[in-house]
C-alpha cells in the first residue's frame, strides 16, 4: 500500500494500482469512495463491488494487445499465491506476467528535498520525545507506563501515531532484541532499551537510545562504549557508492574487536521512508550501493543473557559528503 | 504469525512452524533466540541462520516419505508467490501442496473459557476508556488530540497497545468509513465518529461509538436511530446455527427501510480475537454457521457525504440463548 500511496496519494488501507504507460487506475471499494476522490491525483478510481482482483482481472481482459500479451510487473513478494491463482483465472492467458521486485521501492529509496524535510521533522520530533519522556523514567514504572508516555507525546507533539510498536525493555528483557512491553517494572540497576518512531504526515523517525538505572558497573559501561563506537565506525562509512553491508562490516569490526561479536544479531541498519523498513538492509549480502538522499537507520547493538543489552540508533541522509544525522537526541550512556 | 502463536505461543514477528504428526518445529532467526526459548512450549525450536524457508526446505527433504510424498498443508492467501517458489526450489518435488485454508483460523474461530474471559477484559477496558474519554471531547481539540487521549488511557489501563489506528473522525470526514485521525479541530454542530480498540494480554477489543457536538438535528437524529436499530436487530438475528450474512442481512433490512440502505457500505461485522479481523465476516456471501463460543463485532454504520457518517459498534460472544454483549458503553445519542 505504501508503494500505492508513492504514485498516486491514496492512503486506504485497500487498493489495487494498475500502471499503464498513458493512465493509471486506482481499484477499491466503496468503503473508500470519498476518501479516493479527496486523495488521488492522475489515476482513475474503480470502485469495484466484487473484489479489486476481479476488477483489475475485467480491466486487462479489455485491453487489445495482439500480437504480444500484455505485460505485467508485479511483486512476488508482495502478491498471495491466492491472488495470482484469481488474477490468472479472471484475465487467462492474455498477461505476462514480468518480475518487477522493488521497481517502485527503488523510486522510493532517494528522497526528494520535501521528503527530506518531512523525515528531518519526523526525526528531530522524536528526539524531543526522548529528551522529554527520559525525564519520566522512575524505578517501579512499567515498561508499559514508559512506552504510554512516549506514544502519547509524540501525538501531542503532532505526530499521527507510532511507526512501530514502540520498545520499552528492562533488565533481563532488553536481551531480547525486539522484546514488546510488559507489565514488568523497572528495576534499580537495570539497563533500559528503549525504541521508539513516530509518523509524522506520512513519513517515519525509528530511534534507540539505552539508559541505566543506577551507577552502571564496569562491563556495562563497556559495552555501551563499544556499541556507540561501532555506531560512530557505520557513519563514518557512508558515503554515496559505498555497498550496503560494508557499512555494517565496519560496524560490526569494531564489535568484534571489543569482543561482543557474537552478541550483535542483527543488521546494521534499513533504509526510512514512508515505511519503517525500506530498502536498502544495510547488513550481510546487501550489494545495494548507497545515493545520496537515501536515508537509513544506523542501530548496532549487542545482547548478552543475564546482563542485557545495548543498541544505539539514529536516522542519518547520505550526502555527497557522508552521512548526516537526522535524529538529534545525546548520545551519552544516560544514568537515572 | 497469529497462527503459530495460537499453536505453540511464539509471539516473535518473524517465525515457521511446522506441524508434523509426533512433532513441532519453530524456525526463527537469532534475534529470537532467548524470547523463543521463553514462551515456546510443545514445540522445538531452531535458529535458522539463512532464512527460515530454506532451514524449513532441509528439514522436510530430510523427512522419508517414499512412496508417497510429503504433503504440505499451507494457506495460499498467506504465503507469497515468492515464498512459494523459494521453498519449492528447496524441497523439489518431495511436497504435495494441499490447500488449508484456514485450518488454523476454524480452530481459533471458537473460544475458549479462558480465552472469552480476557476477550470480556479487553471489551471492558475499551468501554470504560469510551466513558473517561468522552468526557474530554470539546470543540477545538483535533482528531489526533483525541486519538492521543484515547490510547494513552487504554495503556494506562493495562492494554499493550491499540488494537488498531485508532479512528477519530468529525464533521464531513466521519462520512469516510475508515478515516485516519488528523490535525483538523472539531467544530461545534458536527458528528464524531469514534472507532477504538485494545489489546490486553494478546487478544482485542472493537468498539465504535458516534456522539454529537451540540443538538443534533432531527435528519442527524433520525439516521442515528436507524443505525442503532440495525444494530439491536442483527444482535436479536443471532444465535448457533444462523448463517453469518443472514446476521448481516437482518441489519441492512432495517436499514433499507429506513431510507438509508445505500449509505451502508461495509459489512455487519467480523470475527474477534488474537486479531482484530477474523473469520467468519457478517456480509453478503458469507456462509459460515455461527457457533457458541465465536466473539463477532456488530457494527452497521451509515455514511451520507456533506452530513457525515454513523457507526455503533459492540463485541458479542455467541452463547446457546443468543448474542451476549462484551462491550458495555451506553449506546444513547451522546451530545456533548
Amino acid at each position: 500500500m505504501a508503494n500505492i500511496r508513492y504514485l498516486c496519494g491514496f492512503s486506504g488501507s485497500n487498493g489495487l494500482l494498475l500502471v499503464e504507460p498513458h493512465r493509471s487506475t486506482l481499484f477499491t471499494d466503496s468503503r473508500y469512495t470519498f476518501q479516493a476522490r479527496e486523495e488521488v491525483w492522475e489515476a482513475r478510481i474503480h470502485i469495484a463491488s466484487h473484489g479489486l482482483l476481479a476488477a483489475l482481472g475485467d480491466a486487462l481482459k479489455s485491453r487489445r494487445a495482439r500480437p504480444t500479451r500484455v505485460r505485467l510487473g508485479y511483486a512476488p513478494g508482495q502478491l498471495t499465491v491466492a491472488q495470482k491463482a484469481t488474477l490468472e483465472t479472471s484475465v487467462g492467458s492474455r498477461v505476462r506476467w514480468i518480475d518487477a521486485t522493488n521497481a517502485v521501492e527503488k523510486l522510493r529509496a532517494i528522497k526528494d528535498k520535501s521528503e527530506l524535510a518531512t523525515l528531518r521533522q519526523a526525526a528531530v520530533l522524536i528526539s524531543d520525545v526522548f529528551r522529554a519522556s527520559v525525564r519520566k523514567i522512575r524505578v517501579g514504572m512499567s515498561e508499559l507506563d514508559v512506552a504510554a508516555e512516549i506514544e502519547y507525546l509524540m501525538k501531542r507533539k503532532g505526530a499521527s501515531g507510532p511507526a512501530f510498536e514502540t520498545i520499552v525493555a528492562a533488565g533481563p528483557r532488553c536481551a531480547w532484541a525486539h522484546a514488546r512491553p510488559t507489565s514488568k517494572r523497572l528495576g534499580r540497576n537495570e539497563l533500559v532499551v528503549l525504541d521508539q518512531g513516530a509518523i509524522l504526515r506520512g513519513y517515519c523517525s525509528d530511534m534507540t537510545r539505552t539508559v541505566f538505572l543506577g551507577r552502571p558497573p564496569a562491563k556495562v559501561k563497556r559495552l555501551y562504549k563499544a556499541v556507540l563506537e561501532a555506531q560512530e565506525a557505520a557513519k563514518a562509512a557512508i558515503r554515496p557508492g559505498i555497498v550496503a553491508a560494508d557499512v555494517d562490516a565496519a560496524a560490526r569490526r569494531v564489535l568484534k574487536r571489543r569482543g561482543f561479536g557474537r552478541y550483535f544479531t542483527h543488521s546494521t541498519g534499513h533504509g526510512l521512508g514512508s515505511e519503517v523498513h525500506e530498502i536498502p538492509r544495510l547488513g550481510r549480502g546487501d550489494k545495494t550501493r548507497l545515493e545520496e538522499g537515501m536515508v537509513v537507520t544506523i542501530e548496532p547493538g549487542a545482547y548478552l543473557e543475564g546482563l542485557g543489552g545495548v543498541r544505539i540508533e539514529d536516522d542519518v541522509v547520505v550526502t555527497s559528503t557522508g552521512a548526516v544525522d537526522l535524529t538529534n537526541a545525546p548520545r551519552d550512556f544516560i544514568e537515572l
